[in-house]
């Protein structure tokens, strides 16, 4: 995640584990397999941290909060380079994370809207499933170094103003009011 | 914009306007020379049509709402594979594309976003440019076979959430009511 994957060697690997590359090789067959160990660790680790945020939400306003603040921090752990090693050279482990994000991403905050249309919190107008798809992207465009230069956007805010845009164009009035009142809470915490 | 750039041929070209191929080569020296000088007439289209949207209304709610048919009538005339046939074998001619997308609609769209938040229709604590480039790629994203099948979506119906929730996002107390009363205006007219 720090330094990419492609130029990372068996050697590397070895060294900063503090093992011979002799006992890698009883447990990996090669660095692909490394890779998508790796990866799928990683996205059944971060779905676990998912769940875990949606049986603790108490409405799907903090549901989203919180699930944007994983996001959030998920992206800012990542090396941008890690993304397109992985679509480029590791196919397999980049399926995992599309399964990731396209499947169970999709459906869980899929969900979320749902739930708070229902409870009058996001409007009833809004189509969950095309929005959410287009949340999920919209995480993603901050990592494009093309699109936002990192030279000239701090990532930190970037996040902020899409999370709370995307927020607000769900909000009904009783929504916003109840918005607002849990960032009083986030915020006295 | 009808079958795409690259299988179409000069022969095809000179049969539908009705010349010969000599009579072309007159004027253009290949393929690539045409391509061009059609996005870039394109472009120049596009841009006047905008600026005199602009011109022509008279608060920034009417802009972005009339900006906005304005994209998606132009994304609908295209077919999804001119743009990747641009930018895979012309290149010159992609760049005539990322111009317009990445100066002039985000500048003038810019403007909108100031000029909004000024008369008290947009909230006060949005960053106008990061919105404005995540508006832009998304009206593109509607057109990413990947993201959105269209043997799933509509495509009509994308665009329309994507922008009655993208102006949700912005518009305060006041700029709600302007915005519905807006649209009960056009849905009158």
């Amino acid at each position: 995640m720090q330094f990419g994957l492609k130029s990372i060697t068996m050697d590397d690997i070895a060294r900063k584990v503090g093992v011979s590359k002799k006992t890698i090789y009883q447990f990996f067959s090669d660095k692909n397999s490394i890779v998508y160990k790796s990866v799928h660790e990683h996205f059944s680790d971060h779905r676990s941290e998912i769940e875990k945020v949606l049986d603790n939400s108490k409405d799907s306003i903090e549901a989203m909060y919180r699930i944007s603040k994983c996001m959030k921090m998920q992206v800012e752990a990542i090396n941008p380079t890690v993304l397109y090693d992985l679509q480029r050279y590791f196919p397999k482990a980049y399926k995992r994370f599309l399964d990731f994000k396209n499947t169970f991403m999709r459906e869980r905050m899929k969900i979320i809207l749902e739930n708070g249309i229902k409870s009058g919190y996001f409007r009833k107008e809004i189509n969950p499933e095309i929005l959410i798809i287009q949340r999920i992207e919209q995480v993603q465009l901050a990592f494009n170094n093309d699109i936002f230069p990192r030279d000239k956007f701090d990532f930190k805010e970037i996040h902020e103003q899409l999370f709370d845009h995307f927020i607000h164009g769900l909000l009904t009035k009783k929504g916003k009011e109840k918005y607002n009142q849990y960032l009083n809470e986030e915020h006295d915490a």
